[in-house]
Order: C-alpha cells, then sequence, then structure tokens
C-alpha cells in the first residue's frame, strides 16, 4: 500500500471526527477536525479518506444513482491544502433521496457481513432504510428526525431511561401516526407543568420518533432481516423498538462501521 | 378606567411584543420589549396588561383547568420594577396540554364573535385546537410544529409560494399522516442535490406540517364552524388548507385577536 498511515475523515455529523489509522486499524479514539482543517489534520503529503458532505472543506463528489455497490470501484484522489484526499461519493434516489455518508457505514456493515440480504436501517442524523442485495443497495428510503429531536430534547429534563414510557409511546405513533405532533406538544405541556419525571420526556420523545419512523418503514422492515446501524447510545433504543415488532434485529455501532467503511475504501485506492 | 393609557404585551412567541394603548385602542404598531424588561416599558406606576408564559419576567400565574372562560373574572394585579401588571393565565387539559397566550386571542375572538360555537385552531408557536360553546373552551388539544419549521426552513431556498406544491405536500401527509418525516427528507435531498425550485421547498415544508396536523385533529374541524386565529402571513395557507378539505373557515389576525384580547382583560380591572 502507498499510504500505510492515513487518516479516516467522517463529516456526517454537526462535528466532524478524525481517526489516525495505521493500514486496516485505528489508532486510538475518535479526535475532532482541528480548526485548521485538512492541513491541520494530516502530515503534508498525507492521505485522507473521507465520508459525509465536506462542507467547508470540498464540494463533494456527485452521488451516485442506486442500484448500486455503497462504494465505486476505484475512488479519485484530489489534492487540498497540500493533503491527498479520497473522498467517498453519496448514494441517490429518484425519489429523491440522498445520503452522504451512511453509504460508507453500509460498506463497513458488508465487508464484515458480505452475504447479507434485508434491510439496513441506518439511523443518524438521518434515518436511510437500505434494502441491500447482493452486495448493492437496491433502493432506499430516508426520514428526517435529527432536527427535531434535538429541537425537543432542550426543553425535557435530562434522567433515567425509561423503557415502560419509550415502547408505550412508540406503540401510539407506529399505530397512529398522525398523533406524532400532539403526542410532542403533550411532552412539552407536562415538562412545563412539572408533571414530567426527570427522563420521561426524552425516553418518550424517543418513543414517538422512532414509532413514527416504524410506521412510515414498515415494507421495509417487515419480514425480512433487519440490521440497525446507529450510535452506540442509540442501540438500546432501537433494539427495544425492533424487538417489541417481534422482529429479531441485529445491531452495529456506527463509529465502528464508519471506519470499516473507510478501511474499504482505503483498499481500493490500490 | 383608572388606567387610560397603559401597555398590552404578549409574551407568547420568541421575541415578545407590546403595544402603547389609549382606552382600547393601540396607538401604532407593536414594538418589542426593551432590554430593560418592564421598567423601561412603562411609565413608574404604569399598568402593563400581558399574557403568555412570561419567561424572564416574573413567574406565570397558575393556568386554569378547561372547561372554562378564556379569562377570568378578575385579574390580579402585582407590582414589578415599580410597574403594575396583570397577567392573564393560561388554559390547562388533563391531556396533560397546556396554552399561554393562546386563551388571550381566544378571548379577543370571542369578544367579537360572541354567539361562537364551534372549533377555534389557534396556530402560533404550537397549534391548539379548542372546542367553544357558550363562551367557554370546552376542551383543546394541541400539536407542536413550530420547532420543526424553523428547524427544516433554514434550509430551503427562500422564493415565491407555490400553492400547488404546497396543497399536493398537505394531502400526502393529511391521507397518509405516516409519511410526513419521509417527506422531510425530500425536501431536504431536493435541496441538496440542487433539483428544489426557489420557494418550492418551503411551499411544501408547510404543506407537510399542516396536512399532518389536520389529519391529527381531524375530529376537531370535520363537520363544525371553524374559525383559524394565525400571523398574517400564515392566512393563506390556512385557508387553502381548510377550503381544500371543504371546509368555509374564519381568518382572523394573531396580532388583532391579541390585543382584542388584552383589551377584554384590562376591562375587567374595574
Amino acid at each position: 500500500m502507498k499510504y500505510p498511515d492515513w487518516i479516516a475523515l467522517d463529516t456526517d455529523r454537526p462535528e466532524p471526527r478524525a481517526w489516525q489509522m495505521a493500514e486496516d486499524r485505528a489508532q486510538g479514539a475518535a479526535t475532532a477536525l482541528p480548526a485548521g482543517g485538512l492541513g491541520a489534520l494530516a502530515e503534508p503529503g498525507g492521505l485522507v479518506v473521507a465520508c459525509g458532505p465536506l462542507a467547508g472543506i470540498l464540494p463533494a463528489p456527485l452521488p451516485r444513482p442506486v442500484p448500486a455497490a455503497p462504494l465505486p470501484e476505484a475512488l479519485p484522489l484530489a489534492e487540498h491544502q497540500g493533503v491527498t484526499l479520497a473522498a467517498v461519493p453519496g448514494l441517490s434516489a429518484g425519489t429523491p433521496a440522498l445520503m452522504t455518508g451512511a453509504e460508507t457505514r453500509l460498506a463497513g456493515f458488508l465487508a464484515l457481513n458480505p452475504g447479507w440480504d434485508g434491510a439496513v436501517c441506518l439511523a443518524g442524523e438521518e434515518t436511510h432504510w437500505v434494502q441491500v442485495s447482493a452486495g448493492e443497495a437496491v433502493s432506499f428510503q430516508s426520514s428526517l428526525i435529527a432536527p427535531l429531536r434535538r429541537a425537543m430534547a432542550a426543553e425535557t429534563a435530562p434522567g433515567p431511561w425509561d423503557e415502560g414510557l419509550f415502547l408505550e409511546a412508540l406503540d401510539r405513533t407506529r399505530s397512529r401516526p398522525e398523533t406524532l405532533m400532539s403526542g410532542l406538544a403533550r411532552i412539552r405541556a407536562a415538562e412545563r407543568l412539572g408533571e414530567a419525571a426527570p427522563g420521561a420526556g426524552l425516553s418518550q420523545l424517543d418513543g414517538l420518533l422512532i414509532g413514527a419512523d416504524l410506521a412510515a418503514a414498515k415494507a421495509w422492515w417487515l419480514g425480512q432481516p433487519v440490521a440497525v446501524i446507529t450510535a452506540r447510545e442509540a442501540i438500546p433504543a432501537w433494539s427495544a423498538a425492533f424487538s417489541a415488532q417481534g422482529v429479531p434485529a441485529l445491531a452495529a455501532e456506527e463509529a465502528a462501521m464508519t471506519v470499516a467503511g473507510l478501511v474499504a475504501a482505503w483498499k481500493r485506492l490500490g
């Protein structure tokens, strides 16, 4: 390999994160992207393999339409701030739908589960439901819950996770998705009236949002193998949600799948 | 009247606003609440009649449970920063639900339409659907679309209102409310792929949100007289939304109803 030492960069999140890599292994935990950008992240002449929208760094490469393998056969290299950059393009669908970053987590998951046939739920800034067959993303549908979750979470008192309240709220929007926005108003009213236990509002919020997501994507998770890729702290909620539907879902951690996907991309540089 | 000159104050919005009043008439347009608070707003010994959560001013009075007339029989006076303050309490329901400010707009509407029997939709920071009979708010249900609208509107390109796109999006969530969050992801994808005309995203966003609101509150607007009280710029969208359902709805401007409601409160000071 021309670049045994390189930087893995994930820009598909409000705060981009980077890993120092030695061949296919991350050297320690992720770090934030320094204020100096790529030039401060890598040595001169070094390699950065990136996924995500690359906002403020470079224009992201054009997304590739599905059906497609999550990674292209070859990744073009670009020079930027004295650094060599290989950027993974996103995937698009005609709905329209767009993912920039989730395709890399999907590639990491498929590198570890090469025979996977079924649905993959990538729950991060957006939720992407992907139909996977023969190593390809055949089609996908997205939903947008993160901005709403952020706006609402600020109004709820922190506290312990309450799985009972979570599942009750989830069941409400999964069976009656029209109750999502009135459910949010109830959470807010309970907080303002001082009637909510600490942590109750956030448990219910996650239940309402994931329940609405399950209702919207029923065709994607019903009757086939499901894997969910999400942040470590969100895995219990998503696992409980699928269990409550009688769906045994694999769970994989978002950060680990991102690194695995960027490693798969790095191997295509030859 | 003891206080012929007074200040009307509405704190039920991200930026509170005030009107200089001469008896029952506003003297000019609303102004922002000065940084100095009440003491900078009114003369020493002057009167402020306020509605809303009063955040950062005083603890708001306890809300009154429905069924109830929108205004109490008498308003208690408090002293604050050398100013006399009369604060309108909110209304609560056991759902739980809470309005702080909308009850005053409802009082203004009922002062102008004393015989009203039917539903009133108060669409502001929250949407409150109120069942009104014999001058009382019998019950109400709320939904929370403003935080989501703000978070999403920042991602759409401004441009002219497109009523066709608005009604198409509205029909989608009204008939299939589970498509709300995937519809939001489509709007975002179209903007990021450069496929959205200026103004298209915002027209569709309002359609999805109002359609979801109509789906959640069907029992409130179907088969009875409906009045919608909202900001001037939102009246066309709400009017189009009700027309598309075959519901002839009265529309009244939020600011005018707020002033009328605060005048009704001022008259109860005796």
